[in-house]
């Protein structure tokens, strides 16, 4: 079921721990990531005019440029709790900060579960105070930060990259309230290149852009989601080019993980728009798609509803393009199966259905109408989703 | 369970008809309605940009003002179906128009059903001539009528209302592929009053802002969206505030009835955002949480779950309002339960929860931000909503 990409490689100067300090009732929901010096950082947050209070928090431990550890936990988002949220951030950064030996400014805080509840803030300062003896190095520290800062995701995510010589390790989360604006739910990147943070938040934005801002599960965009890079340098200088392109296929590795572990999801759509006027246009078509929940049900049937694609493209008001260039291929390589509007041979139509049982389904749809692409990922909508999200607060 | 508010009247000088005439296996797909002569007609039509052959083919037709009837079919949209649903679409307006001996550009046909498979038209023709001996006056045809332009509809949809001495009867249908930008899925308004088409255009437009244009079943815009209505002056002249106001009853009914009978939907939700910036800001903070998935699954589960309002008012990115201002009321009257952004005692939760429960929920949002208010109508998604849209092509 993928999740995590093996081999993970643990990042030189990195420790980390992931464990239950009882927020959860057994399950992982503290975790930590230090580096041994202070990093080169940079970050991006979420778009939602309701940010949560660790968001707010992280915003201003950045504008700096250089952060030394994380401290994330899951359960309980720390959003819309008012100025007490904001100060019980703090609290859980000084108290961290004083454990480790480290200006609580160069600490991160993540918070990610429900919206709107009081965080234990006590629970989690006494957590604070027990890392030091509980941080280690290697990929099964690694492993349980991952672990830690699940909520309704089924699977840990992470991937390692290299980047010239240095190695770039990636964890994040995210299954439901997934359509991220500027970032993803959480995503850490931990580095051991020589980077500057002005360059370091240049390439995140941009690998962010073409990731985590290309996957919807449900249209919801979160109040927590952050991505946030941490370079010790430990490898030396790395070319940007390098480190963008690891960046990058990390970012995507993990924007795919989570569209494909959607709440209640069956299976991960990849969607191109292709010959669509402008690369807006093409985005606009994408989302809309994407989103539609007529596609997403009738994906999940493993029905060849191609019509309901039809209306998804009609219904993008700002941008006409005419039906008659329409072709729709479902499948990629010599299998692929491509059709027009218009009536289809039921043979054609009982193969494609047959094609979208897969639990990996590649659709493209070329416009006829220009030269700009775009793709984008995201997931069916089942009755799981439903069940998941209307019978317990989450 | 509503649906057809009564008493319903019948208006002097329209006949109707609604029979089966095997598109559909055995339920009715057939309807037709006639005046006795020339109205005075107005039309609105979807903005999707691939609207069906109807929709095309109704705007020509309603281009000088006046119609003297309306045919349609279920089961099928003939939409994306090319220059032969167009042809197709006309076929049946001359094959009706011989019929009656009235002039094809006298009718507005509609489609609705699946999109992309061609029109049975020769099937259609053969029922538009033996539709003369099958119309009839009364109040029993027009039920007929409501009953054959049903598609995942689980009820019918009319109302009579009274404008002076005049008699306004609607009659709509819809229940997915419902987010109205225009008009509704399909609604039809019959009338004896006397009225110039470009005052009926002007109400039929302000009346389906106020009704149609606020509700929202899954967030996906139809092709065939279209609302009518037809004036044979039978009862003289009627001051236009009158009609608007009849007209704006009308038309709130139905398409509360629609959002009521959403595909899946177990309850309505009557939304409104109050004290907001702007009449633009309150009315998209309105849609963008009654289409929430995250929303619409919790108040399914009858789930307390304050923190996805919040959520789904903070990711209208262009509207930014102070959280501290936000207060959210369950319910009218005596009973309400209003609460603020922050923790709340586990009994008012539990009250709110109770209160969830009902098959009419009424939520009342101010944001302390202005004066500006809108109201929409929404349904919550359930398992029925993935099950009806995901096994059968519809």
């Amino acid at each position: 079921m993928a999740g995590i990409r093996e081999p993970l490689h643990p990042v030189p100067g990195f420790r980390f721990l992931g464990r239950n300090i009882g927020i959860k009732d057994h399950t992982p929901d503290f975790a930590v990531a230090v580096a041994d010096r202070p990093c080169a950082a940079a970050g991006v947050f979420t778009r939602n005019n309701f940010p949560g209070a660790p968001v707010i928090v992280g915003r201003e431990h950045l504008a700096a440029g250089r952060l030394q550890a994380v401290v994330v936990n899951s359960k309980n988002a720390n959003a819309a709790t008012g100025p007490e949220g904001v100060e019980n951030a703090r609290r859980v950064c000084r108290a961290l900060g004083q454990a480790l030996g480290i200006g609580e400014r160069l600490i991160l805080p993540s918070s990610t579960g429900v919206i709107g509840v009081a965080l234990p803030v006590e629970t989690l300062e006494r957590a604070c105070r027990e890392a030091p003896g509980q941080l280690a190095a290697g990929v099964d520290p690694l492993r349980r930060f991952a672990q830690a800062i699940m909520t309704t995701d089924t699977r840990p995510k992470a991937v390692s990259v290299k980047a010239g010589k240095a190695t770039l390790t990636a964890v994040a989360k995210g299954a439901g309230m997934i359509e991220p604006n500027m970032a993803t739910m959480l995503a850490y990147f931990f580095t051991d290149a020589e980077l500057d943070p002005v360059v370091l938040k240049a390439l995140l934005t941009g690998a962010v852009e073409r990731s985590f801002n290309r996957i919807s599960v449900d249209s919801d965009t979160s109040t927590s989601d952050t991505a946030v890079v941490l370079a010790n340098g430990h490898a030396g200088k790395v070319a940007p080019e390098d480190f963008g392109a690891a960046l990058k296929e990390a970012a995507v590795y993990l924007a795919r993980e989570i569209a494909r572990d959607g709440e209640g999801a069956t299976k991960l759509i990849e969607l191109t728009v292709a010959e669509a006027p402008s690369q807006p246009a093409a985005l606009a078509f994408a989302k809309s798609i994407v989103n539609s929940p007529l596609v997403k049900t009738a994906l999940y049937g493993a029905d060849p509803n191609w019509g309901r694609f039809v209306m998804a493209i009609g219904k993008v008001f700002a941008y006409p393009v005419p039906l008659a260039g329409l072709r729709i291929t479902f499948g990629a390589g010599a299998g692929a199966l491509t059709i027009t509007a218009g009536d289809q041979p039921a043979e054609t139509l009982r193969r494609i259905s047959e094609y979208l049982r897969y639990p990996e389904v590649h659709i493209r749809i070329a416009l006829g109408a220009g030269a700009a692409s775009e793709t984008v990922w995201g997931c069916d909508l089942t009755e799981g989703y439903v069940k998941e999200n209307a019978y317990y607060t989450s």
